[in-house]
């Protein structure tokens, strides 16, 4: 089978056996942005012609293809859900020489009732859910996923805009004025982290992060890792109170500021590799019959 | 005597007696950005010329005339402070034909041992401790300011970002491209306040925002008035904690919005006149012996 990982900015492919890692992959800029109306057929043809010429009949999609800015809207697959109600929730799309499935996000609701959803992090997802049992398993990126894994399924998540506000807050607001690019300052950083334990609340603090400057307590090269572990900090404190091990997977900048931040919280970590589209792929082709 | 609010984008002054309103007050655009290296003297007799040819002789300057940025720096006095110990506090300029102070900004420090600064809010605080005894007031705004009054005195406060956070997150996230401007929705506002109660975190609560709309369950105009009450509410379950009563002063639009986020929080609020500066610096003023 053949498994498309099509996302916002990026298209990647695997061909994908019954085991094994996949025995051909392609990776191109072509994310769903860049498809003109009506184009999605030819541009997928164009990247995985040969390997349907090569004798590949099974497609299977995830990522933001399924949105609504995608090739189909794949509507949100509603947790608890593991590979099989996964598979079962695919979208089939007419496809001329091969079967096309889309894989559909999924859809909680938190404590308070609102719900969260995710796309393209189900497929990582069930591969880490496969191999852990039951964990927490943390995404980090732009928008963080948290997802509690019980026997092969997510049977819940939460979204940490975490990323998106660290970059609007240190380029639009007065922190702006210290929070200059350079090299990270691993101790200002953890500063940040243990000031996230703190009372006070987020927007308190971070007027804390221009007041220590001003008084000297904060060098200006320290601001932007002060800012960033005050943000980690903050979603760790909310994401995962009270556990004791969380499971981590995320390009790896990203995830040694995580590790560090967890174990700065006294929570233990395990890093994966974060390349783990292709393997949830292959579950999920499972589950459909299809290796 | 003149007292003078000379901010960053604005120059407030006013002819003040031992009592009763300012007999004269002048409110110009001519901040200390506009003003010119060395250009304080000159923009200072140009404002209140008129007033010391009349025969005042006293000038008392507060706000932003006092940082780094101003005219000379005023450094900060610790809280506990009150009119007293402000003017005894306040720095001496050399000006031709007048005697001329510069209030000092305020500082304290958290729990957690973090500075936090204030500069032109400790006077018109002042005038509301005058009246208030022991209080918790809020003065509403970008950076807005939570301060302990007690017998006269600002014993302690707490900044929260939180107009400038809602201002680049409505502005440069993912959020802004629902969060059009548009007639506040009270039913929204309402919403968010209540939803920052809820477990979560701020963090994941802004991607709430997203998911709601995305969901159906919050429309496009509603998203802006919601991510306000999501921020003040989360200011306020900060700052208010376990209170049961908050003073009120700002301008009135964001006043109104803060009023109904307290009431939502079961919280009494009383609404003070903004324009409490004349006071202050009078109260000052009389400290040093000058009405």
């Amino acid at each position: 089978m053949i498994g498309v990982d099509w996302g916002t900015t990026s298209l990647r492919a695997y061909r994908i056996g019954a085991s094994g890692p996949a025995t051909d992959r392609l990776d191109r800029p072509g994310g769903i942005l860049t498809v003109p109306q009506g184009g999605f057929p030819a541009a997928l043809r164009d990247a995985i012609g040969p390997w349907l010429a090569a004798g590949e009949t099974r497609v299977l999609l995830c990522g933001m293809v399924g949105s609504r800015q995608g090739w189909v809207e794949a509507p949100y697959l509603r947790c608890p859900a593991g590979p099989a109600e996964i598979a079962a929730a695919t979208t089939a799309i007419p496809f001329a020489g091969a079967e096309l499935r889309l894989i559909p996000g999924l859809t909680t609701e938190d404590e308070g009732g609102v719900p969260d959803v995710m796309r393209g992090e189900e497929t990582k997802l069930v591969a880490l859910a496969e191999s852990l049992g039951t964990a927490l398993a943390c995404l980090p990126g732009t928008h963080s996923k948290w997802a509690r894994l019980e026997d092969g399924r997510v049977t819940g998540f939460a979204t940490h805009m975490t990323g998106e506000t660290f970059a609007a807050l240190s380029q639009h607001t007065i922190l702006a004025r210290t929070s200059v690019d350079g090299p990270d300052v691993p101790e200002a950083f953890s500063r940040g982290v243990d000031r996230a334990r703190q009372p006070g609340g987020l927007l308190h603090h971070l007027f804390g992060a221009r007041t220590l400057h001003l008084m000297g307590r904060l060098e200006q090269a320290e601001t932007r890792s002060f800012l960033s572990g005050l943000l980690i900090g903050h979603e760790i404190v909310a994401a995962a109170s009270g556990v004791t091990a969380v499971h981590l997977a995320g390009a790896a900048h990203l995830s040694a500021l995580y590790a560090a931040a967890l174990a700065r919280n006294g929570i233990a970590v395990t890093q994966h590799d974060p390349d783990l589209v292709a393997s949830g792929l292959r579950q999920i082709g499972r589950s459909l019959g299809w290796v």
